[in-house]
């Protein structure tokens, strides 16, 4: 297995998994300026600090060190969260499969589950950040995080279902309704993707666990 | 598979993984004391937070919602990565093994990752924070990332290196000399560890990237 | 002096200085949004904050004073920074006055000061955040800073001249173009108020360092 | 009025306004360490900010911009906290004159407040971050805020008490204790000069609400 160099500065957006267009109740304009201004930005922004992390030497003072890798985990895992993000969206909104009854077991029924996601979101609007649902490596666990800002996320997790509360995910269609938009949100989910998520994540929880 | 519920409020610390007395120029009394105080608070502060939780409800004012979200990724960040940290602890610092070849062909050379890893610890003195030699899920990458509090990890990754940078780490044996504390965990490195995360890594990575 | 009571919960927005149609490039519905439902949600959620803060005592989990804290400073500064932001618009922006000079003396010119503050403002794009021209009343000195969120400001300082980055600000009229929407807010200073800011804070600044 | 140069790169540590011996409670070496390498290393990294800050031109990345105001405004808080925390220590711990009935007026009672104070305190041991009995220039009101490092204070307010929070304030000490560091704190308090500061912020709070 070949590791990708650390500062290779090479990385590249990936396309819409859908048509710009396709969605219910969330714009063409809207998708568009996010997927090629704050997403495309972050891919542009990762590229940019990956360049002025290859010069760190001995002598860099190490708050400049700071500031960079600040900016370094800022745009890595806005890249990151955006790609499960667009990734979890284009579906009916249908929930089935496997993920509901994890949800079930996990917060009593996948309504309750729905509920505090709904919640967790509606706590961030107006500001900046995202709801993941997590599923936790170490313990099986799926838990539910939400995070101010793009550093922000569950430690040994893979992300099964992603909601961006950035603002320039719904002020242009939705103004300051933040509730709007999360309705939005959940009609357009791709629950088939939740649950290969969640398939791979069970898979990739055994692996990480299993001693060699 | 059963998952986890969710506000259960059941965690419980593991033991350490070697003798507190053990270390070399770690002393028991530093170790002990950031095992039960300060990943022993974060378990049973995320137990406590586990039970305020479980009584959210549509009445919750999202600004409580959101405080509470914010508590617990930083209690359960803090535990797991805690559990890494002195997972990787106990060993004898000699680095060999496949994660040798893998940080070569990612950052030029060992000796190159280690300098880089060593700045952005330095970045950190005298303030709280971790320096996480990460695995990349999604790309198979290596890559070491920094932050200032327990909340902030690279997203979709598991830690092969957990190095603590909080001054509970340090400050009873090392007070402001963090370049002293980072040598000393570097001599008490368990590599045999990092290799096995570093394989489960990789296999892991393979679960999640692939199709069901 | 009485000081007012800690947890009162009876903060009241103030309107707006100007109407809300009347600034050049900035559309009606964009401060009618951004004043109601973004700094009104900040004076509602404080209030709802003292009242929780007013139920704390001995037997409180630290963990939720914690978190109750950091929502309090967060919806606290947020009232206050977009009081003095609401208050720094509706002008023509014409820069002249005593800020011309103190700008040159800081920054060598106050174009060149303009243009500090524009790149700051652009390092926030996409994300959330505050850009503030402060003064330091410990040393008289004007210093621009930047935030990520609401909590961050200058220690010991007053905001001359403050510029809201929060995506709220622009997205409803110019999307992700941030660069244009500084251009605008340039375009609306209303300089006399910062003046009227300078020659108040010197005179804060000369209170505050005086023995009693 | 010569306003201070933005970049000078000149700022140079204040002596400990006592006897690093003489307080009760807080050892030499701790004060000695923490005056030395946390604020003293503050003072030098701001300087290296400012020297970075003066270098920036229309062509720096934004990133870059961002990165370094954030490294800026940690180590210019970092500064001004600490001197005022150290201001406010070599006192008797004896509390009376005017703080007394404005603490009464605000908490009902000053036993109130300190209670109030000292569980926000707790709130923060095993991490970093500063509590800051605050007052605000806006109101003429006193409000405890918290903050989870350097960059977070109350907006347009003074600083009238200030506690230090992070790790090196007490763990040399105390060890994991921090309700013992905060025993300490409150018994070697200088009230004196926490009646000083808020005769000067009233009259500073008269003087930035006057008109010109």
């Amino acid at each position: 297995m070949t590791a990708p160099t650390a500062f290779a500065a090479n990385h590249a957006p990936l396309p819409l998994p859908f048509a710009a267009g396709s969605l219910n109740g969330l714009s063409e304009r809207l998708i568009v300026s996010h997927h090629e201004n704050n997403y495309g930005g972050a891919v542009r922004n990762l590229n940019g600090v990956e360049k002025e992390l290859a010069r760190l030497n001995k002598d860099t003072p190490p708050f400049m060190v700071a500031g960079l890798r600040e900016r370094e985990l800022t745009f890595r895992n806005s890249k990151t969260l955006h790609e499960h993000y667009f990734g979890n969206l284009g579906g009916d909104g249908k929930r089935s499969g496997g993920i509901e009854s994890v949800l079930s077991q996990t917060y009593g029924s996948s309504a309750s589950w729905e509920e505090h996601f709904r919640l967790t979101g509606l706590g961030l609007g107006g500001g900046s950040g995202w709801v993941i649902l997590g599923y936790e490596l170490d313990t099986g666990a799926l838990r539910t995080c939400s995070s101010g800002n793009h550093t922000q996320v569950l430690a040994a997790s893979v992300p099964l279902l992603v909601m961006d509360m950035y603002e320039h995910a719904y002020q242009m269609d939705f103004g300051a309704a933040a509730a709007r938009y999360i309705d939005a949100f959940f009609a357009n989910l791709k629950w088939d993707e939740v649950n290969r998520r969640l398939q791979s994540a069970q898979r990739a929880s055994k692996a990480w666990k299993s001693a060699t």
